[in-house]
């Protein structure tokens, strides 16, 4: 068989993938956010990797994406019957870079088949054609969750995010997290009341977002070339740092909403922070997992209200590891109808990859094999293929070797890949309806009965 | 909010999308398949959606697939940068048209993080630019297992495959099916034996394939128009129209294997089929689940031994709904070294869409919730919350209504979305520490203590 030795087979420039023990990783992680995502009633969709272009770009590239497009190219043997062949769409088409612009189109085709308000999950891959740098990838799995009304939507909905998160990062296990929620209404308040121009402050909010990443002496100068005065830089500081307790922020911020003239949208935002603390509270969110923290903003500009970002105590350098907030004017965008959302997002691909790099996860084993029954004696694999049976009808994940090897080098091949039991069965244990069963971590090695075998794995399995 | 009322937002044509009880369904379905291929050992990957064109192409376009290639497009804010800001990758890429040929370039790219035999199940989407017709899709999910072995690879591992098959259908519950396995080499071998020229017995093959299709008499005009003579043409027909059971077929192949002058290939085809019977039957496979039907070839040539297709009775103008086959020469195409393996792929998408509208499977509800906990008096809400997690933690999915409606409302709100349950606490429940659960399948309302009510629910769920 001749080798095609000249094609370049690696994966195209930042598209990742990864090995079956990260694979693994990535659905167990899947697994557990799809089972928190369920518990509060949230139901799955999944959008086309592919959307009309006007849909794409319907709310502008959010973030500066550049955004794949597609087009149909014939094989080769087929490229005289271009016009012919051609598939029939023509329309310009591209590969969707986020999930929120699809879930405004999904609720545009399906209002009437929809109930609100609807809350639905989504861990589908997006597509940027970002730089390939800084461990951005250019295809990567988001897990989403929104919840969208017609209408009013309770602060509640935003109570909910925070129970979220903590489930599932306490269920993840990957060490302390703290949430970091605040309202963005209170900074816009509090621009106003500093007198920031209108037309100033979203971009005021952007460049505070930033404090974290770049202090606060460059905050204070990107404000000032956005005409910020100095005396006004100063005071919008000396506001984002305010930190303490939830109880002592809030109440910092109740005495400044009392006392601070036609601070409408500061108060509202104020009071709307509280109703959601006071649910995160009901909800049973332990106090150490959240905090109030009146610089975090997230950049982009749809979000409106209640705003989330999620820190790694001890790695804040990762970034946040799941960020998400409240918008109005979001959603309803292809009919035309105010639809205020609340949800949050974990950029699972980027989590894994960064998570593994630092050491803070581990991936699995190479296989979800928990056994292995060997292959000793080929006139016996009538009995291994039973024996297999069995165990899986028990539940237990199994791999019969049909290869001729010697013992040893079978046990070699379980081990590689994490698989922990062997069952060897020769003529002497069969003819005894017995199995000797070795576990490869302990190497401890005992006779169970055929009958007992399942039973016994499944208890050294826990 | 305006309208952007000249933004088409319809899919694109040929891209589909479920409705949430529909996808559901298909999340329902593929843990079910995912559960019984880790059983046997199959490991999970995934290869990214992007493959560099010339490693889609190294094959040749499978079935004349039409591959979707893929080119960034600049935000329109950034059209002057063009040169500048492009992504790096200039390589032409394009979407994967199938799970095989990502396969082989994923095994060159990790020959050496891999272990043989390689059992990967893999579950992604694909893309082809077909035409939009006949239930076709241009995106559609596959769910595929192969092994691929580095040297010899046991016939065993192509009887497992109607073992998983059975595994899968039986499990979904979708009626009688039957598995219909052949071997082509005992084709090849009959068609050498017959006299057809070497050089035509791959189209010959692909022929006889429509046998069910086309019937009898056309298969017989195609063979002829393939320069295979009539007499032969009808022992070909009579040869590939033997039945009867199992044994029955295996005793005639037999029976022709002694007799047939210079028969090395049709004789290997029977030996290793009779071996795949054997394993089939030893893994505990229902005799009325597999027959011997030598009229199955699968149209792809890349098969060279054993082939599977899967009929579900009563509904054969579905076409096989999970299929594959050995082959020699597939997977180690970047490395140019010869890797056996065998496989099958279930249709998702296509299947699921098929089933539904043929009546066959039902979508699931449109929530995975199973109780709703009503709001009927906002200063009870922290109760509502916190019953809401205990139920939570009990294992059972919630949705709490935040939104003030009408009770009936919120019941009609429940049962719409298919939440069979219903908590009503009143301020006098309240107070008792009890709830009102209302079943709204059956009508009936009970009195649960808090304690109970999880207990109370998950035995009614049963």
């Amino acid at each position: 068989m001749a080798k095609s030795d000249k094609i370049n087979f690696s994966t195209p420039s930042g598209f990742p993938e990864f090995l079956p023990s990260e694979k693994r990783l990535e659905l167990y992680l899947l697994d557990i956010i799809r089972g928190v995502f369920e518990s509060y009633g949230f139901t799955p969709i999944e959008t086309p990797a592919v959307e009309r272009l006007e849909v794409l770009q319907a709310k502008g590239n959010q973030g500066d994406n550049i955004i794949y497009g597609i087009d149909p190219i014939l094989p080769p043997s087929r490229q005289g019957e271009k016009d012919k062949a051609k598939e029939t769409g023509s329309e310009p088409r591209g590969l969707k870079f986020d999930q929120t612009v699809p879930l405004a189109a999904y609720i545009a085709r399906h209002l009437n088949e929809l109930t609100f308000p609807f809350a639905r999950y989504q861990m589908d891959v997006v597509f940027r054609g970002e730089r390939a740098k800084d461990g951005r990838f250019r295809q990567f799995r988001q897990c989403d969750i929104d919840v969208i009304s017609r209408g009013e939507l309770s602060l509640l909905y935003d109570a909910q995010m925070p129970a979220i998160i903590t489930e599932i990062f306490e269920a993840v296990n990957i060490g302390d997290f703290l949430i970091r929620i605040n309202n963005r209404k209170i900074l816009t308040g509090f621009f106003q009341f500093v007198g920031v121009a209108e037309s100033q402050i979203k971009a005021c909010i952007s460049i505070i977002d930033n404090l974290e990443k770049i202090g606060e002496a460059k905050v204070k100068q990107s404000l000032e070339t956005e005409k910020v005065l100095p005396e006004q830089s100063q005071k919008i500081i000396d506001f984002i740092k305010i930190n303490g307790s939830v109880d002592e922020v809030l109440d910092k911020l109740n005495h400044l909403a009392t006392n601070l003239p036609q601070a409408e949208e500061f108060y509202s935002g104020v009071t709307d922070l509280a109703t959601v603390i006071t649910g995160v509270r009901n909800l049973g969110v332990p106090e150490n997992r959240f905090c109030i923290d009146l610089s975090i903003a997230r950049g982009l500009n749809y979000y409106t209200g209640t705003v989330y970002e999620t820190s790694l105590l001890g790695h804040e350098t990762l970034g946040s590891i799941c960020s998400g907030g409240r918008y109005e004017e979001l959603v309803g965008t292809f009919l035309g109808e105010k639809m205020p959302g609340v949800g949050i997002s974990i950029g699972l691909t980027r989590l894994i990859s960064r998570l593994l790099k630092a050491g803070i996860i581990n991936a699995l084993s190479a296989t979800p094999a928990q056994v292995m029954v060997v292959n000793i004696q080929e006139d016996l694999i009538p009995i291994y293929l039973n024996v297999s049976q069995n165990l899986r009808r028990a539940g237990i994940n199994v791999v019969t070797n049909f290869d001729k090897r010697p013992l040893g080098k079978q046990f070699q091949l379980a081990d590689k890949q994490g698989i922990q039991f062997c069952v060897i069965i020769g003529s002497e244990e069969a003819a005894g309806k017995r199995a000797s069963l070795k576990d490869l971590k302990s190497g401890e090695q005992i006779e169970v009965t055929l009958e007992n075998l399942a039973v016994e794995i499944k208890n050294k399995l826990h």
